[in-house]
């Protein structure tokens, strides 16, 4: 039972699907296959900021990568839903980065400089300001860099949506399929062995978040990559307590629709480890506490993990496999991967199709070092 | 449709089914009324605590009730577990009440004496002792109360095994079954109304726990009874991280099977409200982390309310109604509902048939201050 | 802890949100009583279906009601999103009433015949036609009467939007809370007493669904209303399996977004019971795989029951207590509580008001004969 | 970071944990590697049967190994609940393998005779016989083989028991870790490298059920096994509704503590999809209803799945590696995973220690022809 596509995508994650969703918008006819279920790792746990400016503080290429991708989502969303029949919950209300000293008060002015000689839109509310645009945070803070187009979505929404608008325009998708095997032969790819036999492709797309090093191994390659488990929670509110989302050193506070907030993340490095602990969530507890001291009236709703792919260097995988052509990897982006999706989905597309890959500063020659010999 | 009954019994937690299995094994034909399921309100969420010597410190009519009711365990649990097939996960490995400063160690030690002299063993352990025992517990503590005979259970399926033994030796169970009204004639009960017909008995006993005070108020009695909300988490750890339960000042952790711990709980007076904050578990945590630091590395597994009924005087209310004949309270057992249902059923079913009334310490001549007029 | 209120509503299911929602527009200030959390009986397990022409078919007060009902939802629906931040999930792609045999092929072609004269669209559709819209239906059915408006919602979503969007125009609302008698004085009500103490108010509106009954029996009235328990479930596809929603004699499938299908519902009548039953599902399975058969692929989700309060004649009771001045009812919506939810609110807000009693049809003089004497 | 140990064992289902418990109980140090929880797949979700004489037929090899296995959970039962404090819930109540049919009925009495011939205890009941023994029993039946030893335990908590009572001996276990490749030299094993670093070990046990044959693929050995999908549901009852396990073709009803009946399973071959379909559960309701009519008035609980390993000549890999020495299989257990449990653990740490191995009827020189060249 040998199954034929153009281009096939190892990772149901939300970078998987907007590849898949670029490639069938060119034609190419797209297989994704998830070993579980669509978006259930990272992608669904992720609290769904869009934080170009907050997560990224320097200009440089990936800096303005995110801010692409950011700005890429405003026409994407209305599509994305129309194709899918998903609702993304989009809110573009702003991001409060909160300083909690003085220390943090001076860099982030320094940031906010920064990026407005890089053209992107910031500013510096004092805790006046601050807590009159936001009544609920902690009078305690000093003040906050606001960024106006830091937005967030609902992040699982999101990738189903990515999903089912790749298979409204032809791609398909094979849940609970495990590629056990790649199909190498004169140094290129030419499939891929799974538990649901063979699927033949001209290109193999990576796309498997924290379990893309697992995956590549079976080619030789040893991809620096870091899991980092990360837990989250949400409460609800009678009614929304703050507008925009609130991030801070070690914390961050997202409100969703409805009164839900959720709050994110600790940062466990080296862990695939998916059980939440009392110890994390408690921490989180407290520093939300600290800065919107209401949230202690909220009502309790849950608690998760997710596991994210910390590149060595920061910078995500995005290009052809060193070893093989047509194997290409999309890994790497950290807590950034809800951000890049569109950006990632348009590179990687480009770089099937042949385009582009000549510049690219998240190109995969810095990876020699890794290949086993 | 009406239904006849020797003795009606409003309410379906622990005590209503401890009353039944106590008329059934004497004779009598009983039905338990149950508005929504069989304990599902506070004695499905209590952490099953048996802390006669914990909860109460000084002798007197209640402590003997508690000693007593704690004891009866010993042999109802084999029964209850025959008769119902509920596996109860009864445990009885001691109590350690900690002092955290020497204020509470003084008195703590004063209460071992106190218990002494009234017959029930209780000893200090220095730091050195308890850590021994219990090397999770932290050593900042100064020492702990160990009382032997204070074990547990889980309420429950203890509350459930009640209910199904109740039902196996004769007893009938309405679940979602509300009572609307009574039927009271020259000065005596002859039955209920509610949502599923008539039920006609010459004794109705109310034991409907925080909700007593709104079904009497149809009888023209304003039962002095307070809800106090309390909310509860659970973790697990890998093995069991303590033998006893551990109990201080405003947190108590209880070690059930599989290496489960039950926290618990906070105090929020007046409130039926079910909801569990933020705020809430949080100063749970705060207050288990100082009593065993390695709870913090345990799994997350849920949290949960209940609701608490606090009579006015600190002593449960059980025997006859004031005004009417035939009409029986058991309510108002706070904190220690669970522990003292084996007493309760027996004393309720000694009243029911005619015996014991007149010395009674819990009776209701004291509630005649409350009845409208 | 008297609270001081224009209008007080007991019960926060859809009709009670979506009356304080009419009041507070009008500048009254309005409370809900809710005994548990907003929306959590029979308004949050509904299928959301607007069967205006559906479930109704003879042109009548009732029929005309109901079309305007559902075309206030135009405009209420955004209205509603933008003050509550809920999204509600409204879908406007029509309803098929599907015949099975040639005696519902006769009547649906009556009824068809009889809305169009009272100037409502409907048209008949041959199997052909039909299975051509909606290729998984099955082609065992003989065709359906196609109704063009007849649309659906998330019925959870819309009653937390309606209590959201009263909240943000300025009324309370209150849950656990638990109205345990009406202060009655010279033939008018004055307020409810509650477990969160006094509500004073000059106009009290019972809206508490299939409670109503148990709620009013404390001023004499035994209101004719029977609860009907229904049990739903729902399933998940890939894609939309249907795109209309799919009403047959016993069964219906909702499509919601994302592939999402429920199925309802089951009738039991004088029930008050909220257990699934293994035979009330696996009969409404049998039903949905004989409408459409490709639902058995789909993916199970989960079940649930809603209790709905069916009138004695079928006429929900919208006025003012036979018997209190103030005291009004707005209860007995049966299958159609979502349906009429935004004529009820508009309807009742007019009343108390003091406009438009004398020619409803819907009016409390008919209790005369159920009340306590 | 290299962890050393006697043996380690890939694989934490109630298999990889019955070895590990047999090896520290000789003194073995062993490690076992799970890639998620304890037991979270097969072993969680099988139903629990203990049907040595039902589930096989015909005496032989595979006969022998289940009675034996069945026979050793009298003495481990116990001795698991006290080292690990897991209540497991074993039921002694004997088995019903019902007839339908004539055909039927002549082929279970043609096995009891056969049965009998071997040394086990079996009869036939006639449907008077029967249905006074189960009065819930349908009479349409035309009789059942009864079986006084086939038991059932609680799969889970069994499984979980052997993980817990092999860490109290000694063993470790490490969740979330998986294993991506085998330390392979001069022909033998010596550890296994996983997403935790590498574990070395002179032995390497792979019990990883149907995910056994992706596991073995990086040896070079493709693993005739088949995964076998089966989706089961569970309903509970006030009481128990059968005292016997029910066990029929395509169904089986099994009888747990507190009222509740687990009820399998659908047959779905060469599938790792975990999802519930409505057609799965729907027609297996249908097969329960025709077995145990009154189980439609049961309450509905929720429903799940299992990956079941399928060996191609049906019986169990149980031996070792035809190509490595050092590195053992033990899976393929098919439908019999629980049952045979206790028997693999002691088979497999005796082949570890070096006995037995010459006549072993379930050793894999059978596998010789599907070593990749």
């Amino acid at each position: 039972m040998r199954k034929v596509y153009d281009t096939v995508i190892v990772g149901g994650g939300i970078n998987g699907s907007s590849i898949a969703f670029q490639l069938a918008k060119r034609g190419l006819k797209a297989a994704i296959l998830e070993q579980g279920k669509i978006a259930e790792k990272a992608s669904g746990a992720a609290a769904g900021i869009l934080g170009a400016q907050t997560e990224l503080t320097e200009d440089g290429p990936l800096f303005r990568l995110a801010c692409k991708s950011r700005s890429m989502y405003r026409s994407l969303i209305p599509e994305l839903e129309e194709l899918s029949q998903v609702h993304i919950g989009y809110r573009n209300k702003g991001m409060y980065k909160v300083a909690a000293d003085k220390d943090q008060e001076t860099e982030l002015k320094r940031i906010i400089e920064s990026q407005r000689k890089a053209g992107e839109l910031a500013e510096w509310l004092s805790v006046e300001e601050l807590t009159k645009r936001e009544p609920a945070i902690s009078a305690e803070l000093l003040g906050a860099m606001y960024i106006p187009h830091d937005g967030q979505v609902q992040a699982y929404e999101l990738s189903l949506a990515f999903a089912k608008a790749s298979r409204a325009l032809g791609a398909d998708i094979y849940e609970y399929t495990n590629v056990s095997d790649f199909i190498l032969k004169d140094g290129r790819v030419h499939g891929v062995k799974t538990s649901q036999g063979e699927f033949l492709a001209e290109s193999v797309i990576v796309a498997a978040g924290a379990w893309s090093r697992e995956v590549l191994e079976k080619t030789g390659l040893s991809l620096p990559l870091i899991p980092v488990k990360g837990e989250c929670f949400s409460v609800s509110f009678e009614k929304l307590l703050v507008q925009g989302t609130i991030f801070s050193h070690g914390c961050y506070i997202v409100p969703k629709k409805s009164g839900r907030l959720v709050v994110g993340a600790t940062v466990n490095v080296n862990s695939f480890d998916e059980r939440v602990t009392l110890g994390g969530i408690s921490s989180l507890m407290e520093r939300a506490k600290n800065l919107v001291p209401d949230i202690e009236k909220a009502e309790w709703e849950g608690a998760w993990t997710g596991i994210r792919p910390q590149s060595a260097d920061g910078k995500p995988f995005l290009g052809e496999h060193p070893l093989y052509r047509g194997l290409y990897i999309a890994a790497g982006h950290f807590r950034n991967g809800i951000l890049l999706a569109p950006a990632t989905g348009e590179l990687m597309a480009d770089i099937v199709e042949g385009r582009t890959e000549q510049s690219n500063p998240f190109g995969l020659s810095r990876l020699k070092p890794f290949i086993q010999t």
